[in-house]
């Protein structure tokens, strides 16, 4: 699989391109970004998926080039298409809950969450969709409370959210909180058990590439890169 | 694995509780059916997923019991311990495409459509949340064309939704469907093509366990079980 060429159609803070560039980090794959704006994509983004969203990854070999489309369809290829570590689990139990938990993240945390606070203060403004709704905003902060509560919870379980090892349920969790971080919405001080599961994350080597993030007129509080926040 | 014992949590007219049940239908799995209404959960329910979501599936061999939530940790489940016919597809790229149509339908169709419909005229009845929004049930029959157009489009140029063979993606987006079949909401007449996919996959073994449901205060229409609709 040496000669295959991977590049990312993503956005810097679309939490769902978070995780595919977490796991090609863990992984160790070069990769090329190509920024898009999905509400307002280029024409090479319309030609490879027809729905616009974020991720794709196209895979390259030769002249051939295939588009995979999604986090979970990318993360379970790059999973299957590389070696150690796997980030899905060992066994089919472990695996079943590494799924679990990512769509936990990507479904529950993403509508309870990410879409009242990153949609509403990120995206609305960079969509032109007037002003965030202050509603929607506080019942965002209330709603982030009981998700770190359930990661301390799994985390005074296990040594990662799913099981021992890292898996593609901390990426999804992480890329989540990440994106909520980068706002300054994140009531760390109050979840101790879940800010030190961050810390851990946060400090391995795949998690540089966001922290470098900065997206214009977006400017992420001082402790979004600081790895002893 | 001859020795494993199914039991699966789900609810008649749950979409993905249906994909569930059609996936272990195809891989002719011996399974006991629990019937859960999520909004009134059991006492069992609440201890083997504390979101009260359905489907659940345990398997149990002996003494141990493990609980899979969600119908798609539990379809790559059942496809990995589980001979064939894969469901997921023979190589890394069909698997993504799979993956992929298997989210468009759980994600897309299920809010653009089945949250409109279903959700407005069963879910809100069986769980006494007052009349249904007209408005809402508007959106969806207007919303339910495009995804029609799409599986035209996606069976004008493969014997099944993601490729030669039936897949998970067939099953979600049959599973969706059926659903709103059962409302007699999907305007076939107008949608030829999907039609025909829809009557391919309805004849099959495993969709005669959809078509015998029936609940209390919700009569199908007469064509719902008609092969020949």
């Amino acid at each position: 699989m040496a000669s295959l060429t991977y590049r990312l159609f993503h956005h810097p803070l679309d939490p769902f391109s978070r995780r595919v560039r977490l796991a090609l980090a863990e992984k160790a794959l070069t990769c090329t970004f190509v920024v898009e704006k999905p509400w307002s994509p280029s024409t090479e983004l319309i030609t490879l998926n027809a729905s616009c969203e974020v991720p794709v990854l196209t895979v390259a070999e030769g002249k051939d080039r295939v588009a995979l489309v999604g986090a979970q369809p990318i993360s379970e290829y790059l999973d299957e298409t590389n070696a150690a570590p796997s980030l899905l689990g060992k066994d089919p139990y472990l695996r079943a809950e590494v799924r679990r938990l990512v769509d936990w993240f990507d479904r529950k945390f993403y509508s309870e969450v990410s879409v009242l606070l990153s949609g509403e203060k990120i995206w609305k403004r960079l969509k032109g969709e007037g002003e965030p709704d202050s509603s929607a905003i506080r019942a965002g902060c209330q709603n982030i409370h009981g998700h770190l509560n359930y990661i301390a919870w799994l985390t005074e379980r296990r040594n990662w959210l799913a099981g021992d090892e890292i898996s593609f349920a901390d990426l999804a969790a992480g890329a989540q909180l990440s994106v909520i971080d980068y706002l300054g919405d994140v009531p760390w001080n109050s979840h101790v058990l879940a800010k030190e599961w961050y810390a851990r994350l946060k400090s391995r080597p795949s998690f540089r590439t966001l922290l470098g993030d900065h997206l214009a007129g977006f400017m992420p509080p001082r402790h979004y890169a600081d790895l002893d926040f």
